[in-house]
């Protein structure tokens, strides 16, 4: 993997090992517990894409830093946590910023390994709300992507500015972590706002 | 893949995306999320399939019809529920559809791959129940494989039916077609008319 | 694989089958269901190792046996589980041998296959964790490593033995069975003891 790439990747680990952290430590476990779920949120995504694009062994089993970085993290939170807290709804914050990271991170490995557009945009959705998902069934809550804010469609829109980039040959640096701020300011701005996705109607 | 069998992979993904949309419409989901439900059941078991025989990138990623598929059947049912719903247990019935041409494409692909009996009839029930196990714990319900009536018996079957008509060198689509349909009138039946198979006894 | 590594591997899957029909009896599953939980538990571990290190497909689908094991081992618990329930908290016995085993497996197999040492104790604590986490979330369970006993420290620290073993030139299959019985001996005396690891403190 290439460095710029690399870069996002760790630093979404990062956020989504923190966003773990703190979900595992209001779910009053262990310490041993906040690392072990840290850990599968910050690598799950990454992994999911690169099994799903046959990169055995993943990353995360092949950089020691992948695993040193969500430890520190949980470590960090298992102490810090009522000032983590202190910050305004931080775990879907973080959140956000992992869902943009992985996002752009996972659509453009597809790329580079041949994927099409649509197969690239689903794999960097999977990507992006992989660890979200593996946290949110370990800690037995509903998934945040099933919940009723814009999450899909921002990790959705990441990918296709991720491919559109691609195609006009200007996928640079900043590019990416362009795309990875739209995908981090539509989550966060929906769950602010409560903006809301039609619902299905049910017949009186 | 060759022809029928891809056939009958977009069959199944139809069927379970319209089992899993309308599980995500019962759970009062918005639109990305029956979308998101409906997507991971309709490929869930194909992309187990392909991950655990080393086929990699999954099929549902390279070929755009896997995921256009799922999507198109999400809005359907997001906007006609009620009328689908109108039919008897249509969950268990599109379930069961599922169930049966997963279960043979997963055989036969695993046949194809040079697994041996055992092995392929197991790889057929993870691919035949691994969409909805997916779709159920997403949700969070009880997996429709682990309730009281006749499931993984009735994708086993089927199952092998497959590897017989293999062994018979018999297994052309009106074989493979066949197999999937004695899983589906075994599953439905049993449904239908709740057969149930022992459960333990505890002394008094 | 290697001859006694796999001995220890359909040791350890044995033990796990034990471990997930008992919990599906006592979920009041059908035999069907007893005979899926049984071995998904059984083979999940081992079959996410093989992915993970991309050795497909996995040895579970290659060798009858693995998937002989948990159907046998399913049965004799759905007929005498009154006899094995007589034993003390039996669940947390059979799962700490299976996490043992499996987290020797998984650590062996990934410095075979010239993974670092973080990556190997990293793959090791998921090949032992992997079987018992999917059980518990199929059964809506949490899982038993999310609480609040040793349980990923123990299987940690029988990995990072076996990575020691493998510096020192001295990995041999004494060594193995060593390192799986601390783990498994952590685990259970843990358990027994109710010896907890530090949870997060909350500001009053």
């Amino acid at each position: 993997m290439s460095h710029p790439l690399i870069e996002l990747d760790v630093a979404g680990s990062f956020v989504f090992a923190l966003s773990g952290a703190l979900a595992a430590v209001r779910a009053r476990l262990d310490v041993f517990g906040v690392v072990v779920v840290a850990t599968v949120t910050a690598i799950g995504g990454g992994v999911l894409r690169d099994v799903l694009l046959g990169l055995t062994p993943p990353n995360a089993l092949r950089h020691w830093w992948y695993l040193a970085v969500p430890a520190a993290a949980a470590v960090l939170v298992f102490v810090w946590h009522p000032q983590v807290t202190r910050m305004l709804r931080p775990i879907v914050v973080l959140d956000g910023a992992g869902l943009g990271l992985f996002t752009v991170t996972g659509t453009r490995l597809a790329l580079e390994q041949g994927l099409g557009a649509t197969g690239a945009c689903a794999l960097g959705v999977l990507t992006g709300i992989g660890g979200g998902v593996i946290r949110d069934v370990l800690l037995r809550e509903i998934p945040l992507v099933l919940r009723r804010e814009i999450y899909a469609l921002a990790s959705a829109a990441g990918a296709s500015l991720v491919v559109l980039g691609d195609r006009l040959d200007a996928l640079n640096l900043a590019w990416q972590v362009g795309a990875a701020a739209v995908v981090f300011a539509v989550r966060v701005l929906a769950a602010r706002r409560r903006w809301s996705a039609p619902t299905p109607r049910f017949p009186e």
